[in-house]
């Protein structure tokens, strides 16, 4: 599988691993949510939080990724390799690349204030799993407490070439964009900026030059066609799209309940088989499911591709 | 002016400071902006955090909330007091009292940790006010960093008689809005919960049993609408106004950017005569002013009252 | 009284103040505390976080602010004046200033992260107090949890003027003397640093550059001996000293509850009438009070000072 | 190897990795090290976060365990299981009980705030692990940032049979361990308790009812004198002892700093061959380690494995 650039565009999905009801590992779902994948997708991440990672042990999270890896033909697949230390960040690229992934994800650990503190950690990741890895620098600082300012982000792009893409979900986030996409004009090396956040801002995102989505939602589908029409210029086609969708996507970005949301109607549109997750679970309540049923129904009036989920 | 009561319902703008150019206080704007609310709001809370507060000197802040009080006429008037110690929280709740309030607002400062610290601080607070101030309890996680669980807020409510309302701005919060509201069929008192966060979730809060929003949204008259048509059981009615409003409602929502997005288009409603901010403050960039502009275009399709913002 | 300059050497104790039993504050103690502060301390800080300061409404504050300037005679006197917004912290300055206070502490609101945001608050905090009044910048990641790199205090000096000295406070904090007193060298300007974190380094602070000590530690007396030894080169001298007060002075570095052990040693000692805090606080329990006692037995084989305090 | 107990008493050293200088495993200081601490500990700790365990893949991880359990004979050994997901929990904690560790340690993740958050925490923890494995519970809020009430504690003592130990390391703490003595005499299931914090308050922790220590000074067989001293309630010989070396321990317990300070003097003590740290690493600067140094011929007059230490 060829290596990860920094020309990536489109929408990356983050996957979630499917189960079943009793834990363990749903191969047959990997294998249907990737043929979906195929279908709307230029690349997708796995291993991410919201793939339950730390639910997975070592050799499960292995085995995952090869099966992901396989069935993914020619789309790059990115594996999260966020750990507590380098030797486990180390330890899981390398075997992960061996396998053929395209890049690695690095989030920085929460414990990170300065500047340099940040800059420094990059450059002690890279160290570890090697210049010849192209990673992605995730900005969540809304889970990650790291803030790290556009001259920060400079930095480590100019310091480290392997850094190919932002995964962007700083909230407010518009201003960076733009500023990251200023920085380019004025010498900074290019890189993709795909957009996380559940893609809650994704219209205005793309219109301030982000390259697509690197992110969850359940539509992935509708996430492909706002990033196509953006980049066609149909803006307002975009946005009707988009609009349509907001109401759902507004619920499922929920922290911590979101999860549950996403696998509910991923498996009423037949991606996957099961929504069960792992332990510790936040599960859908009562209510919660029928208000997230009532959201499809209202849905289902403007996009036929939720009209088939309740179908 | 009577008390806050348990029994507070409808919307409760977070009213804004109104400031010249020069960044002197607008009285004018004041005026108008009260007038404003009289046709759609049954109560108002001022200097809270999104009012700039802590850009005024205690002067300034008791003339804003005269003022703001005499012209509220019967409109009960929530002052926000949360400060770095108890004796400004008892000196400004004295004044404000004195002046007229009908409550105040108490946030928790960021350093609670513990579920017993929570319940002390708000202990000590009353104490400090004085057990006939009716308070609202601030929930504000995001911001404050302070995690309260359902199971600390009736702690709080059972023990301190003053508290009477809950600003509700947890997120996710659905869950323990219905969560407290069976605490109360459990035998927990009642008190007010009113939404915050922008009203992001207004729709499905009230669906929860909220008794409706306390926040700072430009279009407080659409929220009130949604309310009405909840408590009149026309779900489908307030979903669909409430959707139409959500891709602004969303952007204004950004923490520090959001505060200009709202005074903007209070400005441009005629609500007040200028959006400037005191400094520190983050301006609208010519790139987010375009896009609010678009946001609003595509709303006024839908709602007659942006339409009247924009011609 | 002459204004703060970054010449400031010696100990600048951050007082306490003084309450009486019913919780009010008493003046007399004041006078007795600022005269024995007259035989040892070349300086003080007034209404710190130690000073019970959030427990003062404005009034108190100026009065007792007023009171210690008076009676300090030549001594500089620095007010601490953090508040959440600028404009309590530029009318507290002003009013200060106008009583003769020789510059005011600003320690940096805990919200801050990167390091743009903290050199910008700085910059917007000499914008509200005006460029004209000394300021003490305070580096305690500690409690704010703000941490600034040895270059955010760099750009801090060399951007603003009227920064003459700094508290420092981290821990560990060593190396960060050294790599200033560096950064002077190659064409920093040179600003007093004093130490805090009370004076639990203070040995090794002197040796790496510092030049004194600004810190509440109940013997401000041996602080300042073990500042004049260390400025003589008498290391050896300094340690002794230093070492044989370390048991305590560790005890009542305690968070939180290492107030309660100063008042009540500075009582014993006869430098105030009455240990009482005002609440919310922690008092000493019986155990803490035995051991505390029991620390004060033992320094009295070494030192005549403590001897005089349990007579 | 006989399980942990809540008999546990005296010292148990937190074990450093000991590494060559090209940042491989030293196996013969491993070897040379624990010869030692069977002259002065009654257990200890490995893989625990100043060993370095993020820097170890997992293959080490284990491989370190192995040796150490295999020459500890009789002595217990903890291992330090925490983790960012259960799944890797659960399966180091299995390899290592299945090597003969007689239990494990497990800090709380960072995120967790309220009560119920951290109790639900360690009972997922216990499921995931198995009910049958003893359990060393981590109280370090200083690191952590996770703070745990006595009652928080209490409530996990009194659900999960499994923890029998608490490594007390809040700050301050002697109150919390009369408290918990108390909450014994009330009822609550006795643990035992083994302060960490580098031992700087060991000399009160012992005569407020802690059973000794579980830190990684330099010195523990000074740990474990002052412990023999207390048990036999030789209190001043206790006092003096420790006194002499808290300078240096003050010294050492330096967050980042210490483990260098640590590695140095027991390479100097001639325990491990080498003081060399995995990147990335704090080296002592030359400043700091001719500190250090003095510190050591301080400690020397009044301490002969200091004196030792030095020829």
């Amino acid at each position: 599988m060829p290596l990860l650039t920094a020309d990536a565009k489109g929408v990356f999905p983050i996957a979630p691993t499917p189960f079943l009801a009793d834990g363990s590992v749903d191969n047959a779902s990997i294998d249907s949510m990737m043929d979906f994948y195929a279908t709307c997708s230029t690349g997708l991440t796995v291993l991410g939080q919201l793939g339950e990672a730390p639910k997975l042990d070592h050799a499960e999270s292995l085995s995952i990724a090869e099966r992901v890896i396989k069935r993914a033909g020619n789309l790059p697949v990115i594996v999260g390799v966020s750990a507590p230390g380098f030797a486990s960040m180390r330890a899981l690229t390398r075997d992960v690349m061996d396998l053929g992934a395209a890049g690695v994800m690095i989030a920085p650990p929460n414990t990170l204030r300065t500047d340099d503190q940040i800059v420094n950690y990059y450059r002690q990741a890279v160290e570890a799993i090697g210049a010849d890895v192209p990673f992605v620098l995730q900005d969540y600082p809304l889970t990650f407490s790291v803030q790290m300012t556009p001259g920060v982000i400079r930095r480590i792009v100019n310091d480290l070439p392997s850094c190919v893409m932002l995964k962007h979900e700083d909230w407010p986030g518009l201003e960076k964009i733009s500023t990251l996409r200023k920085f380019e004009q004025e010498g900074m090396r290019r890189i993709s900026i795909l957009c996380g956040n559940n893609g809650l801002f994704l219209d205005y995102e793309m219109q301030r030059g982000a390259d697509g989505a690197n992110t969850g939602y359940c539509f992935p589908d509708m996430l492909a066609d706002v990033v196509n029409l953006s980049q066609a210029g149909k803006w307002d086609e975009a946005h009707d799209l988009f609009d349509a969708h907001l109401p759902l996507l507004r619920y499922e970005q929920q922290p911590g309940a979101g999860l549950a949301v996403r696998k509910y109607i991923m498996m009423r549109r037949g991606i996957i088989a099961c929504d069960a997750q792992r332990r510790p679970a936040a599960p859908l309540s009562e209510k919660a499911r029928a208000e997230v049923d009532n959201l499809l129904r209202r849905l289902a009036k403007r996009d036929p591709r939720a009209a088939a989920a309740i179908r």
